[in-house]
């Protein structure tokens, strides 16, 4: 008889190379209710952001003005909780393990689906995450650190570097750090620029004071990473933008994922490619 | 004393290398009332969309869905002319040398320029067009028999690919045919891939009665060009398909440039090669 830790790690495992169906179906069905980092491998897993349609083409301008934090996958039709190009057979209100609900710009919930909460007025927006290009790196060779001590989440910091505002939509640019070995981050540069759909080429190297980061222990979520003597910090545009955006902004509503908690699409990785 | 034709080629000589500022002022200033291909070489110019702002998010997913014929460069803000990101100097509604008035899927009219005609509720869009990806090819050694001919109009047709359809808009995708020698295929493939903002890598190589263009000669506008024995005919996603959508969605209004009429960004072309 297995105990329930026991079967939580022989789902997680069973997902980790699973067809992203599989993997919105665990979720779906209540089998799994984590984080989806390290699930669906080569498949591009997405950030989630919902907006009320009267706000939806100023969400829209924002993240084409700022493709590094919101690289857009799919829009979706208003009302339409399914991605009819990158999972046709998913659901925006169930196959997300926890979302954030905010409201006047503030965080006043954290739910496990959005059955009740969902409205035909209701517009989802699929953003890249970096899952798939930290695979990338690996593959090419650079270790991270973040995926090397197991727990799978990294440093993400509130930068002071202003994103485009688009209507009402504002706010400083959320960011991920990478230590890159000083040898190895001109090919990370290389390899991450290849996916700009996974957020693309760095948007800073080298001391994070230069972007508002003084200290690298004020994190605004997930977990520190040392910087380690033959190392350079690297830092990332980051899919909790949209989350700090709406705190800035005050947004009468928006819905986004949890960190970590991604959507999985069926689109891979290897697929989204510049020039591809 | 110069003849008014022997004007016209100087100004068009003046522009050839100007910057895109320069080529908006003689629009502007009725100094340049014709074509703006080759002009402000190395710029990216731009076809425009303009259409009322409770279309705009309608057509602005149409356009990240058909990323191939309708590549954005700006989404601009509502009843804003000015391209504040790629032409800050800029005004739609007077920096193009003609613009076409779709009212209820007819060409209404052509005008010279939108003073009057612009409202408050206006959205302007600006999408990449192929004289970007021309001039790389042309840097590539592979010549293009469209530039060679001295016209520079290329022979432009509607394909039977539909459009993926958001909102009313619709319609099939518009193509433009240019004979590349087989032994450069791949080499047009590789290069055009490298600008996904001027139309990318082509739709479709080969025969176009495969795309629905059984006959060659049966243009939708420009001029025909002759496919030789060493070449194949290879066809990239066009500018003009959102004026075929104006007709197919019959949206109330839309305002579009006048074909080879294009609006001169400051954006280098060579800045915009996927990666960067």
């Amino acid at each position: 008889m297995q105990t329930a830790s026991a079967s939580r790690i022989t789902e997680r495992d069973q997902l980790r190379d699973a067809h992203p169906r599989e993997v919105r179906g665990a979720i779906r069905e209540g089998r799994w209710d984590g984080p989806t980092v390290g699930m669906a491998r080569g498949y591009i897993q997405a950030n989630v952001a919902i907006v009320p349609e009267r706000f939806a083409f100023d969400f829209l301008r924002f993240c084409l003005r700022n493709p590094k934090p919101c690289p857009l996958v799919e829009v979706l039709e208003p009302g339409d909780p399914v991605p009819r190009q990158s999972a046709p057979s998913g659901d925006l209100r169930t196959d997300v393990s926890r979302y954030r609900v905010f409201r006047d710009g503030q965080l006043a919930e954290e739910v496990r689906d959005l059955r009740t909460l969902w409205r035909k007025n209701h517009v989802g927006f699929l953003m890249g995450c970096s899952v798939s290009f930290d695979q990338a790196m690996l593959d090419g060779g650079i270790d991270l650190r973040h995926l090397q001590s197991g727990t799978g989440r990294i440093a993400v910091y509130e930068s002071n570097i202003a994103c485009r505002p688009a209507g009402m939509f504002r706010g400083n640019m959320i960011v991920s750090m990478r230590p890159i070995p000083k040898t190895l981050l001109v090919r990370a540069v290389e390899i991450t620029s290849q996916y700009p759909i996974a957020h693309g080429s760095p948007v800073h190297v080298g001391d994070g004071a230069e972007i508002g980061i003084p200290d690298m222990a004020r994190i605004h979520s997930g977990k520190v990473n040392e910087v380690g003597p033959h190392e350079v910090p690297v830092w990332w545009g980051c899919g909790v933008t949209p989350q700090a955006v709406a705190v800035a902004s005050g947004v009468p509503e928006m819905i986004t994922h949890a960190t970590g908690h991604l959507f999985a699409t069926d689109l891979r990785v290897s697929a989204h490619r510049t020039g591809l």
